[in-house]
């Protein structure tokens, strides 16, 4: 079975926060994988940069998030594209729903990882759901031959999001992402001067562990990363 | 790992319409499965054998019951127990609980199949399902060690109810049967004179097997059962 | 087709409150009608009595209840029956399910009338509910011939809760009552001193028919009850 | 009382499959139908074109399309139109939901019929729902005298989508259509190649005949269609 | 602690049926307050004016709606601004809710009190909860500095709808307002000719009143208003 | 205003854990506590005392958990009364909801916290909320003068279960208890050797402290923990 994961994040570090290591999981089993990042966060998401020095232009604060980007990809060993779409407001239409179906019709994904329908305490996120949403069904159409290019439809998950309970966010499947989690921590060193994020995804990772070994078991589980399903699973084994 | 399935029904004949495709595949895997039967529905659910002989006594329908179970599971291949609670009304007490906490303790199944927590249509299904749900808990306890034997809490799945949107039923969990539906037949046909119970579960395998393919693209479903997951899955891969 | 109301109530004056122009308007069609009134709501809801007399016995508060429910009833029309099981708190088990299971067995309504199945201001509601749930369940079977006479399901309604946003009450049937109106009034009168109730439940009347009129556009409602139904509705005619 | 059915189905054939029995009902009862299609599914659900033809142009697979719901509609006896906005994407805007408010407003159904709210499967379906709860507001209004022209509003349903479980749709009304089943058949008969579907539709109006019978006891149902309620009934009678 | 309250509501009147009572009852306690009027109602809301003349111009009845609802705010106290944004349609765009992000940012609230987010007899109201959400969102942006000014993000809350279950609208916040009910009556009368309103909503206040009592105990509460939170309370205390 | 705060745990560590600082904050503030502890958890949350000795007696069990439990309560300063129920399972019977009654009663909370009503992880949890619910209910009665002495009903929250989202635990209420999370701390090192568990809940207090920031705004909080309310809040400010 083919094993191709995209990841798609409202802005340009939220693939570090929610599914490094998912991400870096894939990888290790061989699979092919692509983030996409809808903007860069450059105006909500950017605090520190724009703390150092407020008269900043939008354009120069984008150029460093890219890079920062960039170098947690690296990291992780995934390839990376920016959309610059803006963020706060992000603006979805018509164009840049077709420009999706079109990316995700190219990369023919077997799962999609993007953010919870529902988020009352950021803009942007629903928004990249809903244009996710969307780009998915026009990329798989209806399951019959069509008047356009139609690929089988792609399993697709929530990450987590930062309230969860308040997002309506359940999660259903815990990834256990011990063997690489060295590398989530390097990735997420990129991320310019948000120490406390990475100090706060470290243990988010232990706490889902937690989780994890509670509901499993499996006492082996030191860092885990926990998301939602949004279609069944087909499959040929209840274990 | 270990595969060992545990199924839970209420009435006798539960497994074969519900779960026996699921019950063949893990079989195939090379699983060890088990069935408990609470009670053999034979007062409520054995319409066949009270039309025929409205006079008929209770314990004569109990043997015939068990006797149709028996060769339903023989043909599946699978061990099954009666437990012999009695049906409409099945009581649950503190013993009952206590009784089926001690068999999943012995058999320390990986994954439990029961049914669904809602069920306006039968009186005794979501008992079976508080029962299980509680006996469940008794033998994997809190995680740490106790006064008692502790197995690792298995997964748990509610099989399809007769009519699920009105139980709450909303399935997350596809499994391709096709490799395994003629025993699936072989089975119903020995569920005495209920051949429109054959028929709807036939076509339900069909339905669902249709939407299998819809979800996933995997064109070669022919017949499938539908689960719903009651625990996250822990898993070290996103595919 | 057979027009049979059972009204189900956990003390003797829900069916008045609740319930009083649907029974009648029921009635009106040529329906037969059956309350059952399980308790006398002789300690929580007797309030009036109890400050009268505080030293009162709880008999003697009984006969009143009793006397009282008897009067409204006859005023609607409607027979009633008391299972005096006792009140904050109600007790139920299996004998008083069993009851309750021939009660219904015998009456065979066609449509049952019972209380919210949550309601976090009254411990009894929910009891009568599930006692009712289950009861029917009971009577009506798997739907097959059986060891126990089998009734036809009946339709189940919930009626309105004092509060009904906290008890999850959703109305999906409005009754026009307004050509029976005066007689729930008058059956109201006797509900001893609580004349506070009588006004409460006058209002609640004129705002469901504000809310049906909206709904529907027949502004000739002036007095409307709120239900909710249990079970969907099976019928010929979209209309 | 006014008898006047309004179906809307995104695609030309979506009337067929979910409610061409309820539509011949309520012609065999004297009411008024008009059946509109928001577009012809041309691109996304003409599979069976596509394949015999994969050059075809669009126009031409409108014009079969077009071809094939007149028929089906002139079989059942109601009128169409055909509103041509284009599927995979369907674009929803304001002069639309104007245009849809005007058609509402000059046809003033008493019921309106279409998709249900959610779709995981057809980016379609829900902006149909979208677009006709705006429309069916914008043409009853407030209930007051107003700037416009003020409809009754109607009750509205939503008709069963093809994963119903997993589009939240809970059915709260089902149509006894054994008397016309006929009447469908023949209807499914003209929608080119898809035969499947035919059988598929067929099997679903036993299978919900089959829970309406358990639901109601009401043993001659042999067809059924399942519907969900939008709005609460306002009936003068619980029966 | 700042005590700034902002009242959003789609039609000129929104404000006084639903929260006059809370806004008198903030500037009894020395708050600042401010409401918007996205619109007039002119076309869907002002049925008596319509009523008297069917011929009169939208613009007039904006005219005598703008007077009347200067009156209520005078009455209370409270300012009042006008955006003049149409109604039955009202339209919501990008540059809208920019407007209103500015506002919020201008005015800096603690608490927001708009309609809720489901209302299926009303096309107007969902569109300004969702205008809120985001101008909320956008005004106080991530929690970390930015491009742009952050005020802190306002507490949010739902006033009551007027079919309070079929909206999901639980309340869970319920105001005393009896020492300023005399405000809120006295603004109920300047609008116009609508006197069953005025009814309708003091008979509602003392409903509302009952509830709270039954659920605090506070006997001296004779009026309120009840309204449902959208994000936590953040509190240092329990009581 | 009363200040009373009654804490219900299902095992004697449980009120620590969840609700130590809320305690700690409400003694602060001058008000009265009382922590009732249904049973030692000597059976199912015992584990490292389990595993030091295995064969150690149940009574030898309880004995240490009474002094840790006593001992962390005195350093929070809070009396605690333990009723020795029994765990996993714990059983709940009539008398015993009499005797929970009882002490409601007799306590006159102005505030009560407990278990979530849902817990996939725990059979003792659940059954405790069901418990406190009934014996609250039952002590306060139907808010009339009754058989029964009836004390005002208390406000009701559940405390954070150990996996939020699968026991649909939604915050609304955080508590900043950064004034006394030294008290907390103290208190969790009485519990055994679980010092795995104090880390836990240790970064779990900071963790709500994050959310409480990004929800209000308040950059001062340290230490949070999270609660549910189950019954609405009266008040007379919006604030």
């Amino acid at each position: 079975m083919k094993k191709k994961l995209l990841v798609i994040g409202a802005h340009s570090a939220d693939f570090v926060w929610r599914s490094a290591g998912t991400i870096a999981k894939a990888l290790e089993e061989g699979a092919e994988t692509l983030v996409i990042a809808l903007s860069y966060g450059e105006r909500g998401e950017s605090g520190e940069l724009w703390k150092e020095d407020p008269k900043r232009s939008v354009e120069s604060v984008k150029v460093i998030r890219h890079a920062q980007a960039q170098k947690a990809a690296d990291i992780i060993g995934t390839p990376i594209q920016f959309l610059d779409w803006g963020d706060y407001p992000m603006i979805i239409n018509d164009e840049r729903v077709e420009q999706l179906t079109h990316i995700i019709g190219d990369f023919e994904p077997t799962v999609i990882l993007t953010h919870s329908e529902k988020d009352p305490f950021n803009p942007d996120h629903p928004l990249a759901f809903q244009a996710t949403q969307r780009a998915r069904l026009l990329s798989s159409g209806a399951g019959v031959p069509s008047a356009f290019k139609n690929i089988d439809p792609p399993v697709w998950y929530s990450f987590e999001p930062h309230q969860p309970e308040l997002c309506g966010f359940v999660p259903d499947t815990f990834i256990d992402i011990s063997s690489v989690f060295e590398k989530k921590v390097a990735a997420m060193a990129f991320m310019g001067a948000q120490s406390y994020l990475k100090d706060y995804y470290t243990e988010l990772a232990t706490r889902r562990a937690n989780h994890a070994r509670r509901i499993s078991g499996k006492k082996e589980i030191k860092y885990a990363e926990a998301h939602q399903s949004q279609v069944p699973r087909v499959t040929n084994t209840i274990f």
